[in-house]
């Protein structure tokens, strides 16, 4: 379902009042034929109010994530493809890896209101109530060996934990590698998945699952102690489709940098936001390492101090050490 | 099409001349039903004569990539999957991709006949004319990260020459990463891709082609000084099927010794047949790099020396200075 400028949508907007019969006649249609749309954009989430001898009269956009209200806050400058929209999926993964195996260009995004199999990290499942979060995926083609797509999911949890900064008075923390946490609790987290030859990458999908207005009863038992949302967070609800536009604009932004210097370059703003710095952490691996976080390095590698020296880590699952109270304490 | 064990075959196979009527009542069928039967196996390339009176007898085994013929070769330890024949497909990798995709089991492999869409790394494409050569695709689950994918192929280069090796009196030579030569011509190539999450692989498709039986009138005109098969170098044809088992054989074992000690425990092996050692070449790059080979080393990278000191290269392609001359007089 690829969805263009709605020319009904275009009349309404911004307009007050405006009778059936000034509508059809501007949309070369019959009074009946704007009837049904204005019935098929009610199902996409617009609020419109009809009254006999008015007209019609926009109330309140759609909350859906639909490409024209996510465009009103994106303006990309690389990441031009096409904003792809469905109401129910599988994963928007799945889907943005299939159009990108047939071509589709960097920057093709995929962003859906539910999905039936989102996935997480390592084979979990991603949980994806109807509605009321973010699910997006997006295709990136960096002239980059696999070994360095590691760096690049760092650049997408940093434009993730900067767009939530960017609405309203959050304080994200970064959990290394690209976690996103609020209060101690995740909030956002991020699958990147790529297809390649073997010193060759072919595409990257960088999928991004960001808790917007889920309530607590829409995680399931087990996650409430450890998930939140902007909306938990925050108190309010958060617009979506805004919220996806600055997600957008600063992933844009942030992977232009990485392009520009690398992610050196993006370092420090990394660090600024990374909730892990001088938290007493445990790395699985065999044998474990347990130290505490000095910071990552210029190619992302988080530094470990552990019995006066630091490792680099370059992958691996983050315990932390004290639960979640050393986040949740977070550097605000 | 999965080809399972053919009952007709094996009540001719070794044991001369079959009556119709005796074939019909061990099988189970009208003498009508044999004769059908044995039509399909000769268009699966297998030579039955019938006669009058006497019956049928096989006298020629098919020479096409049969799952069944090449099990006659192959007894594998690890790569367990099942075979999986096309007479014509767009590509082996493609096919593979979508199996693994859908949950196909580590060794799982595709055989065919002819390639319409043949890929070679770095996007080219790969000449596959039909029922002469061998196009195949393994998947891989190794439980490694990407980074450590590009050792992988070197695994499957060793395997294709040490399998040349196996058949006749050759002496393949490895061009690093996995390119076979014999004579300094290209015989085989391999095509490694893979689906990962950022720092974990969840299949590897390993593409390889050997071009057995073509003559130098399958090759285009700009590849036939560049180009040979195990036919043109050892001059008479190759059981296609015999090898192939002989190949995936190769593949098992060394991947057994790779899973146990990595890439260090096949080392000496590929630095007997690696054709690069003394040679000087250029790896491309900005700036390219010039110097004389010196080896590998245990994570597979090519060890370079320049100007007195050794440069390891993860990456590149490499040219000969020499054109292929130093490759042709080979170290054998």
């Amino acid at each position: 379902m690829k969805e263009g400028r709605d020319d009904l949508l275009a009349a309404l907007e911004g307009r007050g009042w405006q009778s059936g019969a000034a509508i059809a006649a501007s949309l070369g249609v019959s009074r009946a034929a704007v009837w049904k749309r204005v019935e098929r954009l009610r199902e996409r989430g617009y609020g419109i109010e009809a009254v006999a001898g008015r007209g019609y009269r926009l109330v309140r956009d759609s909350d859906l994530l639909l490409p024209d209200a996510i465009r009103k806050h994106y303006r990309p400058t690389l990441l031009r493809g096409e904003i792809v929209h469905r109401t129910t999926i599988d994963s928007t993964n799945r889907l943005a890896a299939e159009l990108a195996r047939a071509g589709a260009e960097e920057g093709t995004t995929v962003v859906a209101e539910q999905q039936t199999a989102g996935r997480g990290r390592l084979g979990r499942t991603w949980v994806s109530p109807a509605s009321v979060n973010l699910y997006a995926s997006i295709v990136l083609r960096p002239g980059i060996p696999p070994l360095d797509v590691p760096r690049l999911t760092l650049v997408a949890g940093l434009a993730v934990a900067e767009a939530i900064r960017d609405s309203g008075s959050f304080a994200p923390r970064i959990k290394w590698p690209n976690d996103v946490l609020l209060g101690g609790r995740k909030v956002a987290g991020v699958l990147t998945e790529l297809e390649a030859e073997a010193d060759r990458v072919r595409f990257v999908i960088v999928g991004i699952g960001v808790n917007l207005n889920a309530a607590r009863a829409d995680f399931p038992p087990e996650l409430r102690r450890k998930a939140t949302s902007l909306a938990i967070a925050g108190g309010t609800p958060v617009a979506r489709a805004a919220f996806t536009g600055r997600l957008l604009t600063r992933l844009d932004a942030a992977w232009a940098t990485f392009l520009e210097g690398g992610f050196a370059a993006l370092r420090h703003r990394y660090d600024e936001l990374h909730g892990l710095v001088g938290v007493a952490v445990t790395i699985d691996g065999a044998p474990p390492l347990a130290g505490t976080v000095r910071g990552v390095d210029d190619g992302g590698a988080l530094l470990v101090e552990a019995e006066g020296t630091i490792r680099r880590v370059v992958s691996g699952e983050v315990t932390l050490r004290d639960t979640y109270r050393a986040l949740r304490r977070g550097r605000a």
